[in-house]
């Protein structure tokens, strides 16, 4: 039984009350309290050493992506992330002093995000760290960008650059997208948005399981990092000359892009008419971030990908755990 | 360093925001998001395999215990649960159905307090199961009961009876006094309230320490669970006809009610002339549920318990993890 297996048959009958609007299944729940212009968001993920981080990692960049990849999923639903608490579980033999700066890492990711981090606690966890960070945030009425309001049609867009995020300690250094998603849904139409922790082709999977479509990708399109290219060609040398191999697996830099997780960017849909005034607003707002229009959703079923060779089916997968 | 040392090491310059109503150091935060009659509580808490429940408890006590924990403190602020998310971090050799008896254990227990399971995540912690809670609810303002109201001439109360808790199971199965707390703050003037999570004296003191008061406790008003009794009985016995142990570690009754931990009673100081009343309409309402009137705040410092032999300083701690 796999990740996804197992949490289909854990959520398929939890208790609901009048409060839920988007229950489990989305980047984080949406809860109706009664605020006339507002709905609350709230979201919980974990890291845990050795599979999310490793020992060696910095401190201050463990507690950045505890609570980063929180905010990123508060991104995906276009909303305000406005506090945080923190559950930190640690060896019995723990360094205070890693301690701190991983709160100190935490801590300058939630100034500039403006999170106020409102307690948690210390518990025993013997043999390794693990963090667990639940946020609560907000979102206006009528904005949060659901995975499952994909249409047939759509134009399919990813800011940033896909793969290698571990090779590059991205995955440890990623900004949330919180300004650049709330951007978009004040001037565009979109539909659909996830972030992309899977894997662009995995966290696609998932906007179109939830929204009863399908896609075409234009692999020609998607934005492939450097680190996902060097790795690529390292491996090649490495085969060719026999240097000893900085990574990569073997994959092809595009393989890199659609399959390899934690890069934590925006993957959205939005009317296909946008397209082009789209890319250009956000050129002029966010220079720095590339924005790429990578494919289109259609009425079908499944990913398929179309490059000079024609159309076929994917069918790589984006990381799970438990498999 | 002890948890209570690190937790203030990491707690003394946390960023806050103009949500925050009271941010670490009570039994939950408490959060202004604009609600003309209410304010929100957000908390967070975990259960660990080994730590918090033995390996051979029956899953769905823990998946109550884990739930149970939060609502516990929702209840301390005198508040209503209203969401839930669960992070379930669990080796990669788990049992499938020992994981769905753990959510049923946590779902009968959201349904009985029609608190929402909205979502969470799973993730591997290689060696133990790992329970982390996030809960979501709200109290009406102004009543809201914090650690830091208590006032020099309140009656101390406490719910239940106390001690030998992890003996005779009741830390896996306890009913979190949600319904008791809300009446208590609806009908009287209550002041300062706490779950009973470190034991009387501990979480007595967390009261103290918050508001900057003293405590006199009469050691013959101690309400003393059969458990706690019964251990100290089966010790004794022991010590006089070498039958084997069944616990208890060598406790008087009286220690283990004032430092046993994990009864998830009710803590609270209020006016002193409510005493009376209060203890007549509390056993018509909840005439099941024991309730206690223990002693008296003060203007000193720390607590003094008085027996027939006469008054004296407590040193006796709570339990704390990190020791």
């Amino acid at each position: 039984m796999n990740e996804f297996e197992l949490i289909a048959r854990l959520t398929h009958s939890l208790p609901a009350n009048k409060s839920v609007v988007v229950g489990p299944g989305d980047d984080c729940a949406v809860l109706d309290f009664g605020l006339p212009d507002r709905l609350l968001l709230f979201k919980t993920d974990a890291v845990v050493e050795g599979i999310h981080f490793q020992s060696d990692a910095p401190p201050e960049k463990i507690g950045h992506k505890a609570l980063g990849r929180c905010l990123s999923d508060i991104a995906a639903m276009a909303g305000t992330p406005t506090a945080a608490l923190v559950t930190l579980a640690l060896p019995q033999q723990f360094n205070p002093d890693a301690v701190e700066r991983i709160y100190a890492g935490m801590t300058a990711l939630a100034r500039k995000h403006d999170v106020a981090i409102v307690g948690g606690e210390t518990t025993t966890n013997p043999g390794r760290v693990l963090l667990s960070v639940a946020v609560l945030g907000h979102v206006l009425r009528g904005k949060a960008t659901l995975r499952s309001s994909a249409e047939a049609g759509d134009a399919i867009w990813v800011t940033g650059n896909l793969g290698g995020s571990l090779l590059s300690g991205k995955h440890l250094e990623f900004e949330p997208r919180l300004a650049e998603a709330r951007w978009l849904t004040q001037h565009f139409s979109i539909h659909a948005m996830i972030d992309v922790s899977d894997g662009l082709a995995g966290d696609l999977r998932h906007i179109l399981k939830a929204s009863r479509v399908g896609a075409e990708l234009l692999a020609a399109s998607i934005p492939i990092s450097r680190a996902a290219k060097e790795a690529s060609r390292n491996r090649a040398r490495e085969d060719e000359g026999r240097l000893p191999a900085q990574g990569g697996g073997g994959k092809s830099p595009l393989l890199a892009a659609l399959s390899d997780g934690e890069d934590f960017e925006l993957l959205f849909t939005g009317a296909a008419r946008d397209a082009v005034p789209l890319l250009d607003a956000w050129k002029k707002e966010f220079p720095k971030t590339p924005l790429a229009c990578i494919g289109k959703i259609t009425a079908g079923e499944g990913i398929h990908l179309r490059d000079r060779d024609g159309v076929r089916p994917l069918t790589v997968h984006g990381y799970e755990h438990f498999t």
